[in-house]
């Protein structure tokens, strides 16, 4: 089922602004700080202002769902800026980070009509230039599943995911943040130690490298206040991983010197390669329990936001890496 | 210039088999030791045995360049069968390392005509099944520089990997050694390590993971066996390597937790990642002195094998990361 009321969406960088392109301009409209972003979205058919309380008035009187879709640095100013202007709308948000951005809205007071997301897409380019309105179709959105959760708002939230193409699992922003600073974090930390380490060969080993180190490094193309911005907001999980690793990486390099071999990291990591494969195959494949004909056919689990239970069911499914669905 | 006197490949797996057929059957023959995978290269039209007495007989006989192809662990046997059965042929090989390689085949008597060579191309995948012809189109091709190379069997290699479409690179063992640890080795093992962190998170981080995961990722697809045969043998080179990125991911850890930034390697990774980028662009595009017409465009030394200090010159163009090409 589609809720298709407006989407305001504050920031048109790569993700606010595809998703506004994924939307349309019949039923997004936006803001952004600065004026050449603006001007290009204008310039595409866009209803896109640089005066954030005339946006957020415009929202408020339609009942508009906003989308915070600023980089964490601009959260604070921007929900200030909801918090005087549209007190009242249904919010929620496409940063990488859950928690931090949760614990914001609840001090301003709107975590009434809160539910936190993240779509897992995005490239190592940004702007306005780098949207694609296809940026989500086939990603994972994350609408989170914590407590207290506004039913109406998680449904409007996942109807414009679902809208954009992406399969929907949830889970508490706790749950999230933990998650991806596995997935995505320490990643973009160990692309650039990996970086670091061919470019100190010097022009031979950049002249001699081939696919794996241009895909090993890929991330470390991002912008660096963009990497910063994603994983330093998530620093007690990112902490943990990194620790981890760290142990992995000595006692592999303590095996190699002692033993000459590198021990059980190179077994564990390929049966664990090849467990993302089979859940990432588990995806769009055959084998789901019903006969739908939605986009998402794999073993989605329905739900009923506001339903008894629900946010149980939510992270039950999401524990489990199973999509989830809105009943029709 | 072309050399196109017959190759002898021992080992047709994904690398010596799809140099095989970039060669194609009335100019490569060879040998593998199990039987499937020589009747596969026999139904394709090649005249690979499993006797390999046989096979290095006629590579003896027909001068061929006898091209070692087995992976590392098999290395030892080969060379036993190239002494007795072929002691004065023209030889190189395609193995991921080349100190080991070299040293073995020195203490085999074997030096006089080795010149070590390493194809920078290959896939997740491995045997026949896997080969491509075009494999080493534009992949840089190591031809290596060591003191007392053999200039005949040197330009036999470069024709050969020219003949694939490869761009040619030249430069010692030990710097290759050294290099291919930065771009390559390390990378593996923090490739497995990432998958690892991955997995641990559950099928909930699992099933979050995209783009920059997958391609983190992606060569911990890699049979365990096959990495560790890579790796391992570079343990030197690999050993330093790996301290330096303990050492970078440690003070980033140290950063992020005292102070809630991961410090100085976002801005250093970034820049790494730009100058590979830059190092790569360099390659097939303007900017050559001369205005021939060759397939590989970038700014290359012409080398003509045996001149006066020619490995001198081979190996300065290779520590800048230049390609060679042989003198008409």
């Amino acid at each position: 089922m589609t809720d298709a009321r407006n989407v305001c969406v504050l920031g048109v960088g790569l993700i606010g602004g595809s998703l506004m392109r994924a939307l349309g301009p019949d039923r997004a409209f936006g803001w952004n700080r600065s004026a050449p972003t603006g001007e290009a979205a204008t310039a595409a058919g866009f209803d896109v202002s640089t005066d954030l309380a005339h946006t957020l008035g415009r929202a408020a009187r339609e009942d508009a769902l906003v989308v915070v879709g600023v980089p964490l640095p601009a959260l604070d100013a921007t929900l200030d800026a909801v918090a005087e202007h549209a007190p009242g709308v249904a919010l929620t948000d496409v940063i990488s980070v859950k928690g931090p951005v949760l614990e914001a809205v609840r001090r301003r007071g709107l975590a009434a009509r809160f539910v936190g997301g993240h779509p897992m897409a995005g490239t190592a380019h940004s702007g306005w230039d780098a949207t694609d309105p296809g940026l989500f179709r086939g990603a994972t959105w994350l609408v989170a599943a914590d407590d207290d959760a506004d039913p109406d708002t998680w449904q409007r939230v996942a109807a414009m995911a679902g809208d954009c193409g992406s399969r929907l699992v949830s889970a508490t922003s706790a749950e999230h943040d933990a998650a991806v600073a596995r997935i995505s974090h320490v990643g973009h930390v160990l692309a650039e130690a990996l970086a670091l380490a061919g470019a100190r060969g010097g022009d031979l080993a950049l002249a001699l490298a081939a696919g794996s180190f241009r895909d090993g490094t890929r991330v470390a193309g991002t912008a660096p206040d963009l990497v910063r911005a994603i994983c330093e907001p998530n620093r007690e999980a990112l902490l943990g991983v990194l620790d981890e690793c760290l142990a992995d990486l000595t006692a592999a390099r303590e095996s190699l010197a002692a033993d000459g071999t590198l021990g059980p990291l190179i077994d564990d990591g390929h049966r664990a390669r090849r467990t993302y494969e089979d859940v990432q195959a588990g995806r769009g494949g055959a084998g789901g329990d019903d006969d739908d004909d939605n986009a998402v056919t794999d073993d989605a689990i329905t739900i009923r936001p506001g339903a008894p239970g629900w946010l149980d069911v939510l992270r039950a499914a999401g524990s489990q890496g199973r999509a989830v669905r809105l009943a029709d």
